[in-house]
Parts: C-alpha cells; sequence; structure tokens
C-alpha cells in the first residue's frame, strides 16, 4: 500500500464535470489499494474573477485582504471535490491550509511555509478517510491567512508529501508530461518518461512551463518523487525523480525557450573592482530580479556588463543603470526586449564535451546569431534574437537526436 | 463614542457598486465619532451559485462539506468590503468567524454558538480598525468550520453587539424597517419607529419576514438594542428595544399573516390522559415541528386535536399521525394546506380586554370564518382560509387605527 498526493490545479476541476472525473480517479487509485492525499486549486478561472471583483471595489489591494479573498476559492473546491467522493462512496474531508497545519511567514501574497503540522492530515488518514486540502494557502505566525504566491498549490502538495512521507506526489495537469521542447514550438517533441530534478530545476528555471521552480527545488529537498500527469487523459506522464546513477543519461533531455525576458547593456565600464557590485546593489534595491549576467572584458580596459531581467521589469531597471551610469563611470546604457533565450539541457551533458560545440555549429548553420552564452553544469543557454528562436529549438531537437520517430 | 455593530445583508453587498455605498456609509459612521464593527453575508445569490454546484457534484450535501462550501460565500465579500474601506481611507481587516472567536456546537449547517470569545476583533479596535467579520459562520469545538443556519448573519451580529458590549446592533437590509403589516399586503402600512422586544419575537414567530425569531431572542437576552434600517436609502429605520414601562402602549403594532402551514387534525380521539403525549411524542421522533396545536372537547368524551406544521412536513405529519391512529383510538385523520394564520400583536393588549372582542367582531363583519385560535398575552393569532388572509390583514389594520393618514 502507497501513500499518495494527488494534486489538481485550476483547469482539472474547472466544472462539475470535471470534479466527477477527479473523484473518479481517487476513487481508483484508493480501490487499487493506496492512501490519497488530495490537494486543489481553485476552479479554472474563478481566481482571475475574484480579482476583477477586488479591482471593482479598490484601486489597492491590501495585500492581506486579498489572500483572504483569493483563499476562499480553494475553498469552494475542495468541499466540491469532497462532496464528489462521498457521492462515489468514499469517505472525505476538506482541509483549509490552516487545518492543514501549513504554517507560513507573514508575507502576504507570496508567503513561504515555515513549518508543516499535518496532525489533522494524518487523523483523517488514521480513520480511513481521503483528506482532500486547500492548495496555495496556509495561516501565518499572526494567525492571518496567507497565500503561496504562483505556483502556490505545487508547493502545498509537494510539502504535504514530504510532511507525510508518501511515495509520490503526483501533479495534475492539462498536458500530458514534460517534453523534449515546448510541443507547441518542436512538432516532433516527446514526452519524457524520467527526468532528474536536477534538470527539471534547469528547466524550469529557463521556460519550462509544466512545472515552477520553487515546487521542483523543494521536491528535491525532500527526495519527493513527483509524477506530472494529465487529468485528462489520465495515462502515466513523466516522472520527476533522483538521478540514478546506475542509468546511461541522455547527453541532452530537453530544449527550452524563453521570450519573456529583455536586455539591459551598460556599455564601456572601467574594468575595475567594485563596478558590478554597484550596479547589482542598486537593482536589488529597486527590488528587480536579475537573470543572466554576462560580463566581457575588451582590451582597452572598459567591459560590457550585459544582463536579463522580466520584460515588465525592463523600464524600471533601465531608470536604475542610468542613475548609477556617472558613479561608475560607463558610457552608455541600452535596453532591447527583442531577445529570446533558448537553453540545452542534460544530466549527461557533464561528460560529453562536445556539446557546447554542437549546439554553436547547430545554430551557426541555421544562420543565428548568438548574443549572450551562460552556462551551468548540465545546461548551455543562449540569447538570440526573438524572431530566431523557434527555429533555434527546431534545430537543435533535430541535432541532439530528441525528434520523435 | 459609540461601539455600533453594523451587519450587512446579501443585497447590501450584492455587487461592486453596493459594497462601495456600504463602505461610504461606514466612513461616515466612523467620521461621526463612533468605532464600528461590520459583519457581512455573502454576496447576493452568491450562495444559491454555490448550492447549484454542490447538487451538480454529489446528489447528497454532506453537512461539513456544505459548511466549507457556503462559508466561501462570506469570505469573499468581508475581504471586499475591506478593500474597500481601504480605498476610503478607512483602516480595515476581515476576520472569518474562527478568528473572530465564535465557538459553535457541532451541528454542521445549524450550528449554536456555544462562546464568544472576540479578543482579536478588540485588538483591531483598539488599533484603531473596523473590524469586517464574516456572519453566518463559526468554528466548532472540534476545529471543523460550522455555519448558524438560516438567519446566521444576524445571530452573529447581535452575538458579537453582546460580547463587545456594543451601543446598537444595527441591521440593514433592503427594506427601510419593521411594518405595521406586510406592505405587500397592506398599502397603508407604517414603518414603525419602535418595537418592543416581545412584539418583535411574536411577529418573527408569526410571519414577520425581517428579523428571524432565534437573533431577535438572543438580542433581548443580552440587551442588545437592534436597529433595522436600509442599505439603499440610509433613512433610520425601526428601533427594537426594550419595554419602556414610562411609555404609553399602542394596544395593537403590528398585524402579522403566514401562509407557509398546513393544518393537521386528528379527529374523534378519546378525551383521556397521555393520548396527546403519545401524538406529539410520535411527530418529535419523526423530527416534525409543530407550531399552533388546539384541542377542543365535545360533549361524547371525544375531542378533536388540530395543530399546523410547515407545508413542507405536511406528509410526514400526516403519515406520522397514520401511524399513532389505532394506538390512541383516533377516528380519523385529515390534512388541509389551504390555510393562512393572521396574527395581531402589541405589548398593550395585556391591559386592554376588549381587543379579541374586536378581532373577531371584524373578521365575522368582513365574513371571514375563524377554524384556529391561539393566543399569547401580548397576540392573537387565527387560523383562516387561505384566500381570506389578504382581506383579513387589511380589515384589522384599518380596525386597529394602524392606517397611515
Amino acid at each position: 500500500m502507497a501513500l499518495i498526493v494527488q494534486k489538481f490545479g485550476g483547469t482539472s476541476v474547472g466544472d462539475a464535470e470535471r470534479i466527477g472525473a477527479v473523484a473518479d480517479h481517487v476513487a481508483r487509485t484508493r480501490e487499487a489499494g493506496n492512501e490519497v492525499v488530495v490537494v486543489v486549486s481553485a476552479m479554472g478561472k474563478f481566481t482571475d474573477d475574484l480579482i476583477r471583483l477586488a479591482d471593482d471595489v479598490s484601486p489597492t489591494r491590501p495585500p492581506r485582504e486579498l489572500d483572504m479573498l483569493l483563499t476562499a476559492g480553494e475553498r469552494i473546491s475542495m468541499a466540491l471535490v469532497s462532496m464528489a467522493l462521498g457521492a462515489r462512496g468514499v469517505e472525505s474531508a476538506s482541509f483549509t491550509g490552516s487545518q492543514a497545519g501549513i504554517i507560513t511567514d507573514t508575507d502576504h501574497t507570496r508567503a513561504k511555509i515555515l513549518e508543516m503540522r499535518p496532525d489533522r492530515i494524518r487523523e483523517a488518514l488514521d480513520d480511513g478517510l481521503v483528506p482532500v486540502v486547500a492548495g496555495f494557502q496556509g495561516v501565518s505566525t499572526e494567525k492571518d491567512i496567507t497565500t503561496l504566491g504562483r505556483g502556490g498549490s505545487d508547493v502545498t502538495a509537494v510539502a504535504l508529501a514530504a510532511a507525510l512521507h508518501a511515495d509520490v506526489c503526483e501533479i495534475y495537469t492539462d498536458v500530458t508530461g514534460v517534453f523534449s521542447a515546448d510541443p507547441r514550438v518542436v512538432a516532433k517533441a516527446r514526452r519524457l518518461a524520467k527526468v532528474s530534478f536536477d534538470e527539471m530545476m534547469e528547466m524550469a528555471a529557463t521556460g519550462g512551463r509544466v512545472l515552477m521552480l520553487r515546487s521542483v527545488e523543494f521536491a528535491r529537498r525532500h527526495a519527493v518523487p513527483l509524477h506530472v500527469r494529465s487529468s485528462f487523459t489520465w495515462e502515466p506522464g513523466t516522472w520527476i525523480v533522483e538521478e540514478d546513477p546506475t542509468m546511461e543519461e541522455a547527453v541532452v533531455t530537453a530544449i527550452t525557450d524563453d521570450k519573456s525576458e529583455a536586455k539591459v547593456t551598460v556599455g564601456g565600464v572601467p574594468d575595475k573592482p567594485g563596478v558590478a557590485a554597484k550596479l547589482f546593489r542598486e537593482l536589488a534595491d529597486q527590488g528587480i530580479n536579475v537573470d543572466m549576467i554576462v560580463q566581457n572584458t575588451g582590451a582597452n580596459g572598459l567591459t560590457d556588463i550585459s544582463f536579463t531581467v522580466a520584460k515588465t521589469d525592463l523600464a524600471a531597471a533601465g531608470d536604475a543603470c542610468n542613475h548609477v551610469k556617472d558613479v561608475i563611470g560607463a558610457l552608455e546604457v541600452t535596453t532591447d526586449d527583442n531577445i529570446g533565450r533558448v537553453s540545452i539541457i542534460g544530466a549527461g551533458m557533464k561528460s560529453n564535451p562536445g556539446v557546447t560545440a554542437l549546439m554553436f555549429e547547430t545554430l551557426s548553420a541555421n544562420g543565428i546569431n548568438i548574443e549572450m552564452i551562460s552556462t551551468s553544469s548540465i545546461r548551455i543557454s543562449c540569447v538570440l534574437r526573438a524572431e530566431k528562436v523557434g527555429d533555434a529549438v527546431r534545430a537543435l531537437h533535430t541535432a541532439f537526436g530528441l525528434d520523435a520517430a
């Protein structure tokens, strides 16, 4: 008998019919002899409706009240899922984040979990019930209702799986798993049966849309196997697990792409200590998250520093750079929001020195210019013109032997 | 400076515009130098929408899960009201029933308040905030979310007013107060400036639709003055207060009518001890609430027992009576769902012996037959044919001098 945490996202509980399908699946999982804990998001676009209401009553969204408002969403879906289980003869009870013992800090709208005290969930399991837990929400150390921010329901599911020592955390969604590339970009993309935590983290960080970096990190830290699968077809999906040292690793597992960022270049900076520190302190003070950073030193003692930020932060980043431009003695600040990033990811890359060369050759053969490069031990990312991203992903997918037969 | 609890029902917070109007009024009340605690119901028909969803996913409505579902409604309205207050510069914070310290028994969907621990509400007031509290909900001694049943938001408001020693509990609704009769029945009905708790309880018990008996009882027990008023016109409405012994009392304050009940008659019952006990024990065991009971003994040693029940309980009541018919030796059981009840209510009735006579004369003069009579010290109720109810109310309203000039 296994203990399985099953998390269902907004589209999976989008209406009464979908909720019924979820309940059928939970009932099947129980009949197969497993214990099940269900975690649910709010129904479909319900959260958007609530935000629209909030905008109608107030020009601002006080974070504490926004959390109170939004958490109504999971309360509805979890009660409905629990009722649907009851209608199938599966005894169950729903629990809010607070009742499930999800204790967070007081950072409303993006709270972090401080502690898990899932005593009531464990009791419910011991009583033979299927606990249905609200995703995305917790209670703060000040006893206020909090939400966990984007991807928060996945975090709830992983945190519960970790605290309950579950055998697997199943993340049900509207796709059938994790793919070797975005199937909308690469027609021949394949579903991956298995991905390592490290690979999945790199994918999540570079444009993979299925899981948020945060929940993968959490799962890796607590060694919770994840299984990403579809709540529409119910077929097995993609397992995200610890790297298996006995297995031969694919050199490249997946190609990701990301067009959500823009580039800032601070040009003609004197190449001396402290310059980069001043620049990035200023950006940090303005609350701007910087992603890739590339610096090249020229022969004349001057250097260019380029970095990427979310497009929504581009104007603020440009202002911040201009603000310190004279202090650091830079010649110019330029911004560019017409870029895209393509990344190749694979745990086998570590022991295969030819990967970088093949990537650059492939891009070059397709007439694609590389503007920035950054690497980790299992990833290579290139910044390109935005309009070249699709071609680059397809060419690399073929070059690294990922195309489906 | 007064402490005022203001309760807003579903129509009062029905959309963003109504919520804005509520926030304006709360801001005005604060500007006038008062402390305010707000209690809100779910928005408009939102609760009905949730029940429809529940019916779509399950043929049954498990009470614990139904409570979890329905309490999402106030969570939404209270967060929105709090945001709207913030937009008007009024600092506020919303609180669930649980956070407001409303401790109930475990009787889901119709829980009773066991204890009030409004520490967080008092702290919020001390911090200069306007607490916005979810009506209708509490947390049970088992730490499950409960609802207080019909009229539950009023009960929340009254209980908070009592626990906080508020100066008044204002119940805002879509009518301008309590009337001398239902204005849809009597065109000349007048709004009453003041009604005693005793009168209001009799009115609530006999068809008055503005307040539920339960919240009036609670207010009387804790001596919380109620002020029923409109959230559309904001004009002063009706005060419900302790009887003022120094004031001359109106003989008759109001006429109520009720067509929601039906009559059961158990005829030809031997007039001996224990018969009524057996009959009403059977009804109680079937969970049927009996309202009026009238028994008349005839000359032949046989008696008829008639009683009224809610129309929805009529079939079950008939079955229960037939079940004990032979045991108690009754000759026949008849049911009648075409009745209505008209009641006249007035604290001054106690010292005015002519009231009963005038009521019966008035009905008789209008050709209206009386089928059952029951009285309390400040009320006389008559059961009539349903189609005669309107005429009876209008005639009595005129006869007792209640018509508006």
